[in-house]
């Protein structure tokens, strides 16, 4: 069958119809890069946002929650920089993120609270608002609907390449585009590094839909990569409908299924391309785990399995090593029951099974070798407790993320 | 003010009267060193035992556990061996931890369930009992009251060094010796390793007062340590009263507090020989929570950051990088005030603010660069909300932690 929706070339956030946007270099990087970026909607977006769980918010993730608990369907605009996060500093740090939205929607000339903001960067250090809001000047005055790719790249911090892309969706009334462009979190600088995605479209939808649909796509996307196991103060995701095309998915639900499956797509495409862009690593790790009894279960447990060091080295070293694999997935909090457990790994001509009953089995040590040298692992642990299930993903943990962490503030 | 108690030197489990070990090659180790040890009371021990959380517990944990809950007061030995952790290995496992169980107690003339099994090494491999039982044999043939530090060598995985001492603790009515041995977690070949830790005392006790007691004494020390944050299926810690010495110490209170702080000197000893010499460590980093609501948190808040691996690299590089203490502080899971919260670090006179009022301060970066520079650093967070506190320690993360981890099995 073929698909419904098809990717775009060189797609980005400014990829939907009336979305554009536009960088600027404000002096926070060096050499000149683009470091401000601005994006704006023609129209009113109805907006979702999935903020860190981290107890301590920076200051853009405190002014966005409470701009889209007060106003969730009036944005026009998100404010962007890189170099300084604005997290740890205290009062003077909110004021910081206010200025900085008022600048942008000053420069685009919006209406006051419109705008969000997000900005990743050095922890503790004040945000440089002049700075800033000058290089939303800069950028309001070109913004263009080809500035997705500049936008993407002006808020890489030690990304290697900037991360954006575009699906068109097909539905009965018409064609839907939904685009987006992230920055990467750990093992790229993380000091620096925080997950910042913005997916928007120009879907018709209102906020009070857009909001469990967007942490259903964010759960199973976003939430399902670990890099270091860190959580950032800024950690920000949003998705933004102008309703531009006119469409609103949600009225029937063939197409609106269609439509979670495409701004999956573009929201696991980031995703994947910032667990593949992490520092230093050289593999990707995807962690299947089937037969839980929820699917937040299933996650727990991939999750605590993609943050151990012990299989992340281990992967690194194409060490067969599952064993380990086991052993992590009995620290997630979720209780399990050894004898029903099995551990499967992918291989060109289906799965080959390492370990069954919660006892390991003795797989060829050859074969088994073989498939953790790959660049690309799959593992699949059935817990035999149920049906619910989550994929997860994370990179391998190599000497060289040890070394580029170990020395940035000087 | 003189402690009341002191160190013995060369101390071990086998120092409290009427305790006596032995150790024995069992074919389990290359090169004829030791791997197999027996521990044996001269009386039935009160004992209490704390156990790993991980949802996958290894044989001799769900054995140990069973045991306990049956007879915690009939403990008369403590079976160890090393090389096999007999977890992940099902049914056949649990009968094997059974197996050598019950061929501890016919080497050493014992009544049926009155021994205890450890076992560390590797996940998912058969426990070869015939192997253990001969090796258990030949150590119940030369039990010796100074056994413990042969014990201490036989439980070694990739340890660099046995770990055992003991205290004498002088109460008025007369001296109790508190003793111990312990082996190493994560960072140490971590699939071979786990935490296991055994403590022996001569004093009177009975087990519904030791429980609540170790449970108090493991938080602070045992668990209180991180390595690289994994959580071993066989983690075990064993406290066993043996009342050689006729006095039992929670009969007068003052007497009682100092037993505590002396059975906590031993376990804290042994916690930080695990960190200290955990497999690429270079530096020991103290963490001191305080000002929390309780002590569970401000423990849980400490763990947190003892897990970051950013923080670990950033140790490891001496970097000065404190942003990221605050950032793993906020993972913890415990509700926290940014603008109340404030973090020293140790100086050869007092303490440095680093950052206050959930802002980081303008500390001398030459001085704060030195600080992170020492080979042990103490970071005090205040987070402002109430009276408890906690202290955690852990080691730095090194390019040769993943290295020596990135390839075992084969």
């Amino acid at each position: 069958m073929a698909s419904a929706f098809s990717p775009i070339d060189g797609g980005s956030a400014t990829s939907p119809g009336g979305f554009s946007a536009a960088a600027a270099h404000a002096g926070l990087k060096a050499d000149g890069a683009l470091d401000v970026a601005l994006l704006v909607s023609a129209t009113s977006c109805a907006t979702a946002g999935a903020f860190t769980k981290n107890a301590l918010r920076a200051a853009p993730v405190i002014y966005d929650a409470e701009m889209l608990a007060d106003r969730p369907g009036r944005t026009r605009a998100v404010a962007m920089n890189a170099r300084v996060a604005n997290a740890c500093t205290g009062a003077a740090g909110l004021e910081a993120a206010r200025a900085m939205a008022r600048a942008a929607e000053e420069a685009a000339g919006l209406p006051p609270h419109t705008a969000l903001v997000l900005s990743t960067g050095v922890i503790g250090v004040p945000l440089p608002v002049e700075k800033v809001a000058r290089g939303l000047r800069e950028a309001a005055a070109k913004l263009s609907p080809t500035g997705g790719a500049d936008a993407a790249r002006a808020i890489m911090t030690t990304d290697t390449r900037p991360k954006h892309c575009a699906v068109r969706l097909e539905t009965p009334t018409g064609p839907i585009i939904i685009g987006g462009m992230a920055k990467g979190a750990g093992m790229i600088h993380p000091d620096m590094a925080t997950l910042l995605g913005v997916l928007t479209t120009d879907a018709v939808s209102e906020p009070g839909t857009l909001r469990p649909f967007w942490k259903r796509v964010v759960d199973r996307t976003f939430n399902a990569i670990s890099v270091d196991g860190d959580t950032s103060t800024n950690d920000t995701a949003l998705f933004l409908a102008n309703g531009h095309a006119g469409i609103d998915p949600s009225r029937d639900g063939a197409t609106w299924k269609l439509f979670e499956e495409a701004v999956t797509e573009v929201a696991r495409t980031l995703a994947l391309a910032i667990v593949e862009d992490g520092e230093g690593a050289t593999k990707r790790l995807e962690i299947q785990i089937v037969g839980a009894q929820t699917e937040a279960h299933a996650r727990e447990v991939g999750r605590a399995i993609a943050r151990s060091t012990l299989v992340k080295t281990a992967i690194y070293g194409g060490d067969p090593n599952w064993g380990r694999v086991l052993a992590a997935a009995g620290v997630a909090g979720v209780s399990l029951i050894a004898e029903r457990i099995s551990l499967q790994a992918g291989t060109s001509n289906g799965w080959l099974t390492l370990a069954s009953g919660g006892a390991t089995a003795l797989a060829d040590p050859a074969q088994a070798r073989a498939i953790f040298e790959q660049k690309a692992i799959r593992l699949r642990l059935d817990l035999g407790l149920g049906r619910a299930e989550a994929v997860v993903w994370t990179c391998d943990l190599s000497p060289d993320y040890v070394r580029i962490n170990s020395d940035y503030t000087s």
